[in-house]
Parts: structure tokens; C-alpha cells; sequence
């Protein structure tokens, strides 16, 4: 071990917060070497004495008034989105009785927060929003509804915080449920992801589109065994990290399929495009004799008609290595990625994965009724986490300053004893719905007023002196300009509320 | 036991409901009795069968979309008047370290919801907002910040759900934070309670006003031991539900408490009025003697100067019998209740407890900070809950309909094969920001149309047919007063948006 004590104080900074982040490593894989162990403990104690270990816990954050802004913008443009098409608002509890959750989402079940039996049900915190979705119809019997919701879900992953990657993260969904004429909800779907994604302004994206038929048609037609759907699937997801020759290794060398199928597989899901591939993959000779291939496929050729008529097409790709995750689905699915960050050049590229996914699961419902009563149902849900990332940085970039409150008008005094003229003024400025603040002080200075309005963005100051007083006016001033100006006390809440519309802050 | 089979259905009802209730009391008290369990047990299967029991935690419930409405018009009402008074928004974890909630909340600390040990750090649920507050402050060494948060809270409560009290709540606080002139924030939050209260309409209010310092000199001067203030407090705290004979019977005979100071305690927390009985207390012999009382009787005689100035002194009661149950609490204390519901003669009164409360905690950021700085802070938390179980009630009276959307306009049409035209103009719609919707069927009945439109309470129908289509105008429908009009395609959405004007709805 270096010792501490003889490098300058960055060096030894930088060393301890990588001997923070490998001590971090170690408990992660499990590693128990006490020597080890041992001696980072002893660094890092000394470390956490310094810094004071208060902290949210690992993978989640506080959001600072200034990003509160921003997420609000975020999901604002989100939630006007998910009421132009309709939807109504649902909120269900955070946590759900444990045997609700598992088996629904495969072998991700170990990221599942679960609740300490305190004596009473069984708990667990809910993953996403659909699975609680599906809960809600079949409980209330609804066969159809459109919905949106927008909260908290929580996942015990690995957190890649830098990446935007965090185990408390916001979610907004929006979902159809019912059974309505095909693809005709799946394609709405589509068009609120691209509204959304377009309004956000988050640079050039692309929506890939497959069907979970079409998934299962190309391994089936391949030759892929029944026993190794999945695993070749979850190879397959790799396609968008990783290139087709290191997953085609995973295949073979370490899943042990036939090399054929592989290359058969591979000839498959290299391949992206339009209608024009929807056409053509309708053609193919294998793919064309697969019944659920081609449903998947017909269902596909109909999704890009009234995509075309929705006026989307030029965002959707047709791509066949995508297979999303989760084990409900089972039609159409989507996924919109980024093609470029709006990051200017000589920045590092900004890695979020997708921002926006989604598809049909027409069989989740029916998992809760206990008559196995299905609900088709088919959603979407957008990615704040990330996007908020990006947002965040660009605005970083552009130095686009954000304020904190929406606070219209300072109340000011100059001279001394001028509290309770303050107390009553704000009051009736409160009353008139005006936003409004003052320092909570008997006695402030008057630099201290017109500073604390400066830095907090307030556009508007009355200033309230013996002069005034007298005269029975007081002063309004604009922050920006200086400009100042005397008002009948009468008058001050209209004089103000015009010049706020002036400025469009009413 | 009796038999089921021979009972009328609703009796039967009746004992099941009854049987359950029994069962968890059962269950509560931990009592194990193997043969009464048993026998519930076969009981509650054959009910539970015929339920389906899929359903929310204990405690927790979903909102439908109806009610979703009513709570965001309830969230909206407080937000925005956080926000007029200059606070930022925060939002923190669902979770905190376990180490950080112990020891906060005194004997209530039971209630808090722990999550299961899945390796790593020990977490529990937020029982309030305020803690976590603190923690941010602490954690980010701020010094002063007036902020907002709005979230749910989890607490293991014996949830008596009728009145509007459930495990998972949402809180909506007000807090400021900093070392100011005394008294100056604490009157403005008395301001903003009385502010909402009025706002939301919820009928006559109350605000009951103590000083934590004022509670500890009266049991000095009364002369409770030391060992008994908590436990004498919690006896207090009951007197807005019990009468003081009870309240003194409980000193007296469960705890032990002398009946001379018992006597004496009851002659001041009986008492209630406005600044006169803080003046009188200010004169009273003993209390007058008393360093603590006299401190709190000072900072109450100036907050009524402030709250005189903002003109709400006629809700405020000086109430001697408020104490508050949380530990954190250092200086002024307030509880809102409603004196009467809006609900008519006749009804069943509503019971919902205090509707808002909070006071002043000094001491609590010192806690989280390793040097104990001290970050002196007062603040109010809004019950949403109560709140929202009181407007629910109200509007069920009234009759009051609620619309669950927003939809603005309907796209319809009378005849069969125009759904591609439905999907241009629906888009051509929500590219220009207008809220629309349409039946996701490829030939829907047009009285299946005007139905949904009824129903849902859309305002505007516009329609499109062969005859529309050649003539090239779209028929624009009032819902309400069946009114029809061609509008020329061109000039459709600008048409539209001049209807939505007119009904306010743009």
C-alpha cells in the first residue's frame, strides 16, 4: 500500500476514491479476502471520518431544487403527451404483495426489492409500472382502459450512475388495454413515443420495431432448440453493444449451439429497414412457411401502414435483432435509441441506451384473474431517468441558467424597522396570488435585498421606506434594468400584475 | 360455531366480514390459540375463494382515475401556494439508511417499514418528510433553504382506512431552514396553512398554536417528575378526543401520577384563546417563574403580533392541550382541524383528525451532522389524505361529476372503411396540441361514438364521411347541444381551437 502520508493531498484524494470504488468492486463480487479486506477497511475509515458518511443509500440520489425544475419540464412534456391521446391518470401503492410479483419477470426476479416480514403480508416493491397495471384490471374487472401513470420503481441492479442508471428511478407509462381491431392501439403507441421524443428535443432517435412472433418464427426456422429459446434470445439483445461475430462466439463457444444455426440466426437479425424488409422477410422462403412468423409479420406490414398515415415512418426501423427483455410480452415490441446526443464534437459521446420501450403483452392479466379471463394490452413507458441525463448535460453545456422558484416579487426595505410594513405588504401581495418573498430579518441590508434577488432570478422588487411611506406609495423596481418607479400603494397589485404579464410571468 | 348453510346470504355476509376482522385482531395480538385459528382458517379459505383474493397490501389502495383527478386538483392547490412563497422543490429517496430513521421518531419507530437484508445496506421506508430533510441539509452542509416536497410516506399503522388513514400516504411539507429573526418564518407558516385551508374549501378551520417550551414549563411549575414528562405528554395529546375527567384518571390512576398535579396541570390545558391568554399566562404567578414558559409565552406573544399584521388571528387558538407527538419538535407547535364539515344535517359527521400540522425543530439537522451543528428549522405538512377523503364525500353529496380525461374532441365517423382517414386527422389534431381521441375499431357504430363521447364528457365531435370527404369540409359537432357545422378541411384545427376558447377549454 502507498503511503497516505507522503502525497500531495489531490493524488492521495483520487486514491482514496478509487480505493473507495475496488472496495465497492469487492463487495459486489463477493470477494472476502480478509487481508484485503483488512487493509482498505482502515483506509477507508479514516476517509469516511473526513467526508462523514451521510449518504442516500447505494444507487439512489436526492434531486436538488435545480434538477427538480428540470424533471418537472421533463415530465410535464410527458404527462401532456399521455392526456392528448386520452389517457387517465392511475396510482397504485409502491409495494405489492410479494406473490404478485414473481414470475413475471423471469430471471430478472433477484433485482426485486423485498420488504422484512414485520409480521403480516409479504412485500416487495414494485419493479415497473405494468405489472401493477395488469394487477389493477383484473382486480376491478376492467377489460379495457386507458391509462397513464408516472412514479417510483425500484430494481436492485448494479448501479451505473454515471450512465444514468439508478435503482429508484421514475417511470411514465402509458398502456391500452382491450380488445379493439389489430394494431390500431400498437400504432398510437408509437406516435406518443415520437411526439414525446421529438418535443423533448434530445437530438436524432430511431424507434426499432419487431414482434415477439417474429422472435420466436427466425429461432424455430433456424433450428434453435425449444430448450435454448431463451438464452439465445438474451443473446441476441446483446446485438446493440456488442458486434454480430462476439455474440455469434457466446452462441456457439459458450451456449453450445450448432454453428449452422448460428449462422442462420445471424443471416436473420443483422439485418434492418423499413416496410420494404417487412415485404421481403414476408417472401422468405423459410420465414414464410413459419405461422407465427408470419403473423408477426402481417401484424408488422399493417403497423407501418398507419404509421405511414401518422407520418412516422422516416423515425422506425424494422430491426430484427431486437427482442427486449422482459418475459410478458407477446406481439409487437419497441425501443427508441439516440442516434447522436446533441453534445457538440470533442465531448465525450453520452451512453444511455434506450430512452423509450415497449410492446404488446396480451396474456399478463390473465396471469392475476383467477379465471384466466385475458385483457390485450399494449404500452409504452419512457425512460425519464436517462433523458433527464441528457437534458441535464446539455444545459450544463449551453450554461442555460435555471431557477429554482418562480418568486415574482421581492418585498425591500432601506431602512430600519420596516418589518412589520413588510409583514403587511407581503401579505396582501400573497393574497392577490402573487409569488412573493422577503428576508426573514428585522433589519436587512439593503445590498443584501437587491443580491438575494440577483442571484435568485426575482424579476420584480417593491421597495417600502419612510419617504414612501409618507407619500403613500411605494416603489417598484425592476431587477434587470434599475428602472424605478413610484406607485400608489392602492394600485401596487394591479400596477404589478401588469407588469408581470409584460414580462409573461403571470 | 354457526352454520353457515342455514344463515340468509347477507347474514352470512355479515358474520364473514365480522369473522375476518376477528382474525386479524387475532392476528394483532399475536394470540395463537391453534383451535379458533384453525377454525377461522377453514372459513376464510372458502370466503377467500369466492373473492379472488387479488388485492392491495394492507393498508395501501390504488386510485382510479377519478379519484386521481380530485387528488391532483388537491396536490395542485398546495403546490402552488408552496410556491408562492418562494420554496424550492426537493425530492428524495422511498428509502433511507436504517441508522438514519431509528431514534427519530421515539416510540413510534416500530411503524417504520424495513426492507429484507439482500446483502448490502440495512434500508428502511421514509416515515415522514422532514427527516430526510434534514439528512439533505445535513448532508449537504446547507446553512439555510426554504423547500418543498411532496411524496409519499409509509408508516405500519393499524390503518382504520374509513377515516381517511392508510399505511401509504402522501405528505406534502412546507419547511425553512436557517437562522432568522424569531418568529418571522413561523408566522409565515401559519400563514400558508391558513392559505390552503381557506383555498380548498373544506368549511370551517381551526388552528390550535403552542410552544413545546411553554408544555415543558407547565409540567415543571405543576411539578411532574422528570421521569413522567413523555408519558404524561402522550396523556395530554388525548384531551381533543377525551374529556379531561379521562385524561385525569389516566394521570392519576395508570400512571401513577399525584392528584394535586394532576389537579394543577388540568387548569392550564383546559385553557384556550388568542393573544389576551398569552398575556394572562404571561401574568400568571407560577408560569411567570418558570425560564422555559416564559421563553415560549415571549416567542407566541410576538408570533400573534405577526399573524395580526397577515390578518388570520381569528382561525389561530392559543390551545394549552396541544403537545404534538413527535420527539424533534423544539419550540412552536400547530395542528389545523376542521371545526365542522361541509357535509349537511343528517350525515354521518366525519371524524378525520388534524388536517395539517407541524412546528419548529432546532435540534434534528444537528443530529445528522458529526460536528452537531445546529440548523434551526420550522415547517408544516399537509394531510392529503384526510384532505382527500373529505372533498371525496363532499362531491359524492353534491353529485359533482368528474371528468377522468381531458379529451377535448372526438373523431368519428358514420361510415364504414374510414378508419385511414380517422388516423390522418386524428394526427393532424395532436401534431397541432389539441386532445383527441378516437375508438380503436375499424368500423364503430356512430351511436357507439356519440355514446363515448357522452359518457367520457368530450365536448367536441368532429366527423368524417364519404359526403364530407368529396366536399372537402369536415362536419365539427357540439355534444352538448348536438349543433353541427361543415368546416372546410383547411380550416379545420383553427376552427377547433376557436370552439375550445369559446368553452374554455384551450
Amino acid at each position: 500500500m502507498p503511503q497516505l502520508g507522503l502525497l500531495p493531498r489531490r493524488t492521495c484524494a483520487a486514491l482514496l476514491s478509487q480505493l473507495l470504488r475496488r472496495a465497492a468492486c469487492i463487495r459486489a463480487v463477493g470477494c472476502h479476502s480478509q487481508v484485503a479486506q483488512a487493509m482498505l477497511t482502515s483506509q477507508l475509515k479514516s476517509h469516511q471520518e473526513k467526508t462523514n458518511f451521510i449518504k442516500t443509500p447505494k444507487g439512489t440520489r436526492d434531486l436538488s431544487p435545480k434538477q427538480m425544475v428540470v424533471r418537472e419540464k421533463i415530465l410535464d412534456t410527458v404527462i401532456s403527451c399521455f392526456k392528448r391521446h386520452g389517457a387517465e391518470g392511475l396510482d397504485t401503492p409502491a409495494f405489492e404483495l410479494r406473490e404478485f410479483l414473481t414470475e413475471k419477470y423471469d430471471n430478472e426476479s433477484g433485482l426485486i426489492y423485498d420488504l422484512e416480514d414485520q409480521g403480516g403480508e409479504l412485500l416487495s416493491l414494485r419493479y415497473d409500472l405494468t405489472v401493477p397495471f395488469a394487477r389493477y384490471l383484473a382486480m376491478n374487472k376492467l377489460k379495457k382502459m386507458k391509462r397513464y401513470q408516472v412514479g417510483k420503481v425500484w430494481r436492485r441492479e448494479s448501479p451505473t450512475v454515471v450512465q444514468g442508471r439508478y435503482r429508484e428511478f421514475y417511470q411514465c407509462d402509458f398502456d391500452i388495454a382491450g380488445q379493439f381491431d389489430p394494431m390500431i392501439p400498437d400504432a398510437e403507441c408509437l406516435k406518443i413515443m415520437y411526439e414525446i421524443l421529438s418535443e423533448l428535443q434530445l437530438g436524432d432517435f430511431l424507434i426499432k420495431v419487431n414482434d415477439r412472433q417474429i422472435v420466436d418464427g427466425i429461432f424455430a426456422v433456424c433450428g434453435v432448440p425449444e430448450s435454448k429459446f431463451h438464452t439465445i434470445c438474451s443473446s441476441v439483445d446483446k446485438l446493440d453493444k456488442i458486434s454480430w461475430k462476439d455474440v455469434r462466439y457466446e452462441m456457439v463457444a459458450k451456449k453450445s449451439l450448432a454453428p449452422e444455426v448460428a449462422d442462420r440466426i445471424g443471416d436473420y437479425v443483422q439485418r434492418h429497414g423499413g416496410i420494404s424488409l417487412v415485404e421481403q422477410m414476408l417472401q422468405d422462403p423459410r420465414l414464410s412457411q413459419n405461422k407465427q412468423a408470419l403473423e408477426g409479420l402481417g401484424a408488422l406490414k399493417l403497423l407501418f401502414e398507419y404509421l405511414t398515415l401518422f407520418g412516422i415512418t422516416e423515425k422506425i426501423s424494422f430491426d430484427l435483432s431486437l427482442v427486449r427483455g422482459l418475459e410478458y410480452y407477446t406481439g409487437v415490441i419497441y425501443e427508441a435509441v439516440l442516434l447522436q446526443t446533441p453534445a457538440q464534437a470533442g465531448e465525450e459521446p453520452l451512453n444511455v441506451g434506450s430512452v423509450a420501450a415497449g410492446g404488446r403483452y396480451d396474456e399478463l392479466v390473465a396471469m392475476f384473474d383467477p379465471k384466466g379471463h385475458k385483457v390485450p394490452c399494449v404500452g409504452l413507458s419512457i425512460g425519464v431517468e436517462r433523458i433527464f441525463h441528457i437534458v441535464e448535460q446539455r444545459m450544463k453545456i449551453s450554461g442555460e441558467k435555471v431557477r429554482a422558484t418562480e418568486t415574482q416579487v421581492f418585498v425591500a426595505t432601506p431602512q430600519r424597522n420596516f418589518l412589520r410594513e413588510r409583514l403587511k405588504l407581503i401579505a396582501e401581495l400573497w393574497d392577490a396570488g402573487i409569488k412573493a418573498e422577503m428576508l426573514y430579518k428585522n433589519n436587512p441590508k439593503l445590498l443584501t435585498q437587491l443580491y438575494y434577488c440577483e442571484k435568485t432570478g426575482i424579476p420584480l422588487m417593491v421597495i417600502i421606506g419612510e419617504e414612501e411611506q409618507k407619500a403613500g406609495v411605494i416603489k417598484l423596481r425592476l431587477v434587470a434594468t434599475r428602472e424605478e418607479q413610484a406607485v400608489k400603494r392602492e394600485h401596487l397589485v394591479a400596477e404589478i400584475q401588469k407588469r408581470l404579464s409584460v414580462l409573461s410571468l403571470a
